[in-house]
């Protein structure tokens, strides 16, 4: 018979972190970007995110390989931020626990995953 | 000692569910929204996020009475959407867990809360 | 000589409808989307920048056959929100003057045009 | 009788100042904040809203004595990005007309506003 428990504390970090990375996302995505701006921008996602509660510390990479091959095959200069030219980490501690998440493309697609869960 | 452990499929279906709210949250703040608008806000909240893989049910209510109570203070006609609007339920169904979250105000902020974890 | 001087009503005009186009893209772009989902985004976003000062009317068209074209080519179920699923015309009417504008792809990319400026 | 024009190029100006507008509030609109975090947010506004066409200038001040300000009267070490936090200042060039816009409170409300139109 299924039961309904109050949550862990490993499952209140794992939710925490999630929130944390829709919230990246879904605040960026869309924010035009080029090779030159991708360094203040990795700065900005990085810095606004950890302000969040229990939120230890964002890595974010803009692919600028990536976005280069994207603006060679055309005329503009710049395009939309979106999970192609996305690599981040996310660690977030919440009562002694640890969370490790990853975001990068698998099979055409931006996967965000946990990748680890350390309970003290 | 700490332990590195792979996640488990409850810790996985609470980040889902944080993926979701995070998500929710930071693509509609921002939205200009007044008591006529809140409806058809309301219903593309909750289609789109359960576009969302796990996403079994999303239900926001756009708090029109706070609303009408802000504009009654102002010479406007509509706001930004916010979390003090704003109260959500969302479930996330991830290989037999059923995860209830929900957003709404406590103490002046708006709270992400897990509810409920159910693991068949 | 260059000269500087104030704003005429139609200038003032066709800023006022600039805002609204992005305004409507950067909230919305990126937003999770499908086939089944579209007809409540599009709602949504009429109605939202609908709110906005001086704009009179907002028609916007998710392109379902795009969607579904590229929909087609993967296993995913839904995508987010961009230009290319997007067709959208503005109007602003501001002390008199009538402005319409219109996103469209074309080349390949959206582009944001004043279709017509009208002075009454 | 009022009479359809095509738009002059100072009007096209004007549009192309009011989309940067728009597009920096609502993409940036709600990300978390913190007078931290401030330098980092204004130079991502900064950057990512000048790749777009025509935009010669973008100036982004985060008023952190207004966001200290909140934080003072709260238990939050952050908040989210909204108009009363911010000062923009966005200079367009197109085809030789050169627009200044700004965006400031004004009776409570972030007002944007085109400052100068010069036509060479």
């Amino acid at each position: 018979m299924p039961t309904d428990t109050a949550p862990t504390d490993a499952e209140v970090a794992c939710f925490e972190a999630g929130i944390k990375f829709g919230s990246l996302y879904h605040q960026f995505a869309g924010t035009p970007v080029s090779p030159d701006s991708a360094a203040s921008l990795e700065s900005a996602m990085e810095e606004s995110i950890e302000n969040q509660p229990h939120c230890s510390a964002v890595t974010v990479d803009v692919l600028t390989d990536e976005l280069e091959a994207e603006l060679a095959e055309s005329t503009a200069e710049y395009t939309e931020l979106t999970g192609r030219f996305l690599e981040v980490e996310i660690v977030v501690d919440y009562e002694g626990c640890e969370i490790v998440t990853r975001m990068a493309m698998e099979d055409g697609y931006p996967l965000m995953r946990l990748e680890s869960v350390r309970d003290e």
